[in-house]
């Protein structure tokens, strides 16, 4: 910071670098950096696909970053969904910058810090109408935006290379559940004076039309309690509190009861009443085992598991395996969301098993209990014509619906030069009103298993795909140095490959097989541990695939066993 | 079959027992028993879903029948699919019957043999039109159905207890695309003759309304043959010859040369123009490699791989690894297919790298590039109504849309009671005009892994998981026995847990503590090794949890090193 004065306006660059969030779903983040300043717009984290085994969640890499030992202003939140806040935990006191973010934002990030404490976390809050000037060089300005998360926002960044938009999730609700409309009139504003870049979600851009309004879901629901005559379980994301709004108006005006069930959506829900996002007229909610004393047509439960997550409330009911609420025949269930891409068989299954259970499930796209929390192609084109941005930084979403962003910008006459199709870590460089993309800094994925942050990498994800096919077979030689004999082995011990009680035969047959390999080695070679281990793995592994077509990590163990080690002496 | 004339009457009754295709998609198996006497309809095979770790396919338990040295006058096939005759190479030689099909069913069935050899296969073809008697108690008359593939059939089973009609997959497709309609006589004559039961396919049984016709693609392809100027590429089931046809009337059409690329396709495509089910004018089949001679708006490419399958001609395409084809900016890519469930994202994969090529990807499913093959809502009732069944039992699909086909039974006036949801092994009895669930004989999945059919189990594929989440961990300790002495270790190898190289300190820390845990083991003790183990596996397991949060797999392993043991003597 005490560096920025001797900076001269004509060297220095603004770059934008997106360190998550293209390319791929999820793990948004955003480098904005001009000279040796920068801020950080978002910080998600998204959940490892199916090769990623054993890992528990991806973040981004922030590498970069630290290495050119910038000055980090400040890291932006935008809402409070995990894709935009969930890694700020794993690098919080790392990059040691204070966090921005609206009150339910904070509100959200602090319960997170409950669960990954650490040691210093310094908030601030943003208030939308108010310019937060983070130095002579970063300007922000917020505007409201509609999402499936209240208090959403856009942030406009000025900069001495001009104006960069980052829109965030977005959709143009015309009729949003808390009234908060999209604040047009900075978004046309902010288009009049000029905008270097906009940085566009693109999530729905494949999508033609508009989508529909959130009060289009509270109409159905509404309509499901006016017809239903027993207990309805409605199952949504936690975050979503604008649709929990929408249960507790029906419930009250159908004269229902309101259980709230699950941890994350109790805590949610706890946090936007306290602060005023959420309003629950007193006696609604009723503890979950009163239930049980209420007439079925009186009941409602809220809850979560709409991705089918194995650990949720309602992936237990649908198992009967929840401790306080199971299912009665002739329950309506409304699962309302889409199934995320990767989760339609949790989905699936949670239907299945509660179909079993007669309960009605309500889950088609077609039922209306769900509209998506992201624009399609028409409200991108209108987010365009209201910026008029000079380039155009497709982001989130996959590349096809980045791709079909591109397309929509190129209908409205913006050159297909002018929108920027970028990897996590391209730089994209603005620079006397023209923008260009200038290479590519290190950037991608940290992969957190437990409490490693990082050191499981490709390597170890290899050996565990090739453990999960086939298991694994060790083999042990004990070997005296000495006088170059072998002392005992080979044994052979497998895991996750054959079923051990039914393949006796098979193994004592490798064993058999072994001995005749170890014999062959000359004594002389015995000294030479990679070949006999290299002879072994070849052996056993044709042997192995020969009988049972299948190739099991095979693992040679030799052990040293001089005469004088005794480690009990 | 030489007891038959002994079997009085009044003792046997009709049982029907799915030993697959209830419950889960795929794996189609039909047992049905009266007597001693049985017929099969069907033997498919499913595959694996993504906990069934290392597992190539899955298919039905066929030991009940075996056991039971029952009779099996024939194993009836309705059509080619995977799902409905791909068990066969696996089972057929212990089952030991005849095998009946159409004959494009036996000519594709017949190429799988060809892959998966067996010694002898009895094979007869069904004429649809002509009555197939097994025995005086099992007489078969088949009808011709709509579906995804050509010559395919449903069975009406005259029994002594009535008639069973299995409609296997279809639909009711107006315009089909080879002109062969359903024979919906057969069908009203059976309803007026009498159907004690009726297994009907459920896949589409949540679908309100009709399912299109084939021949909506074949319009909405030859409209993209006439927009576009660019080479086409479309991908499908090989096995979709209709649609196959489609293709090449509308390359015919707009003056375009077809390629076949995909050993399965061109497979599929040789069996069926030879069998006459495919009719390709001369010099309309170009080889691969002369594509590059024309120019792009003359060429049509169909190929595999439209549920994004690792392997298949598509992905390998979309990942620039395929050896003869190469995508070119501007191509036009139509996946004619809807993902599978559990497909969405290799299909999404797929489809991204299409599009970072710069091809323009047709895969919405509003382009009209796909219908089902499958019958919705209201050809069910149709069905149903034509075969007017005393009992109902859906089939195909998931639990969810078996129940769907229970409630539109049910609209029409059959009891719920008279609808049969069953599981695997579940027997239905029939027997004076009657139907009960009559108990549960052993069925059930058998795991196929690389040539092992059934030896991959619970335990196996348990080992797998724990090995898959976070990897091993292997403990050596040598042991004389003689002395009670530890002569060597203890020694710590892992793989798929931590990146060895740069965990080093970790690792050594365990060695550490894993020497202290073996010192306090009284020479005494080293006797019992169950003991020395589980003292090391816990005190390895709660020294990597508290480190790493992590749970590998900890495996002790203790070897014997007397000393006069050398296999090298």
């Amino acid at each position: 910071m005490t560096k920025k004065n001797k900076k001269s306006k004509k060297t220095n660059k603004l770059e934008l670098i997106p360190l998550g969030g293209v390319g791929e779903i999820g793990k948004n983040m955003f480098l904005l950096k001009y000279g040796k300043e920068c801020i950080i717009m978002d910080a998600g984290l998204k959940f490892p696909d199916e090769a990623m085994l054993g890992v528990d969640i991806v973040i981004p890499d922030t590498s970069y970053l630290l290495e050119q030992n910038l000055n980090l202003l400040g890291i932006i939140l935008t809402h409070g969904h995990e894709d935009h806040i969930g890694a700020l935990p794993y690098m919080v006191e790392e990059l040691n910058a204070p966090i921005y973010g609206t009150r339910l934002t904070l509100g959200l990030l602090e319960a997170k810090f409950i669960d990954n404490p650490v040691n210093e976390a310094r908030m601030y809050e943003i208030h939308p109408d108010k310019t937060l000037e983070l130095s002579p060089n970063f300007k922000l300005d917020f505007f409201r935006t509609n999402h499936s998360i209240p208090d959403s926002v856009g942030v406009a960044v000025e900069t001495p290379e001009g104006t960069i938009v980052y829109t965030s999730d977005f959709k143009f609700d015309q009729t949003p559940v808390d009234g908060e409309i999209t604040e047009y009139y900075k978004l046309a504003e902010l288009g009049r004076k000029g905008v270097i870049a906009a940085i566009v979600d693109s999530t729905n851009a494949d999508r033609p039309g508009y989508t529909l309004s959130e009060k289009e879901v509270g109409e159905s629901i509404n309509e499901i309690f006016r017809l239903s005559q027993s207990r309805v379980i409605l199952a949504t994301f936690a975050s979503n509190i604008h649709r929990i709004q929408q249960v507790i108006d029906a419930a009250v005006r159908h004269n229902r009861k309101v259980c709230v069930v699950g941890r994350s959506i109790v805590n949610s829900v706890d946090i936007s009443s306290e602060l005023g996002y959420l309003k629950i007229p007193k006696g609604v909610l009723v503890d979950t085992d009163k239930i049980s004393d209420l007439p079925p047509e009186m009941v409602v439960m809220i809850t979560t598991g709409s991705q089918g997550e194995p650990m949720s409330a309602l992936t237990r009911i649908s198992q009967s395996e929840h401790r306080q609420v199971s299912i009665n025949p002739g329950d309506t269930v409304i699962i309302a969301a889409n199934p995320i891409p990767g989760n339609e068989k949790l989905v699936a299954r949670t239907v299945n098993n509660l179909y079993q259970l007669k309960a009605e499930v309500i889950y088609q796209p077609v039922s209306g209990v769900h509209v998506s929390g992201h624009g399609s192609e028409e409200e991108i084109k209108m987010m365009l014509n209201l910026l008029r941005p000079e380039y155009v930084v497709p982001v989130h979403g996959e590349f096809r619906q980045q791709a079909s962003c591109s397309k929509i910008a190129q209908k409205l006459g913006i050159a297909e030069e002018k929108v920027f199709l970028t990897k996590p870590g391209n730089v994209m460089e603005f620079s006397g009103g023209r923008g260009r993309m200038a290479g590519t800094v290190s950037a991608g994925r940290v992969l957190v298993d437990g409490f490693g942050v990082g050191d499981v990498g490709e390597i170890v994800i290899r050996d565990r795909q090739t453990l999960s096919e086939d298991g694994i077979v060790i083999i042990i030689l004990a070997i005296d140095p000495d006088r170059n004999r072998v002392l005992a082995g080979p044994e052979i011990i497998s895991r996750g490959f054959v079923y051990v009680r039914e393949a006796s035969d098979l193994l004592e047959g490798a064993k058999e097989s072994l001995k005749k390999t170890v014999k062959k080695i000359n004594n002389d070679q015995l000294q030479d541990w990679n070949k006999i281990k290299s002879k072994i793995r070849d052996s056993a592994s044709s042997y192995f695939y020969d009988r049972t077509g299948r190739r099991p990590m095979i693992m040679p163990i030799i052990i040293d066993v001089p005469n004088d080690n005794d480690i009990n002496k």
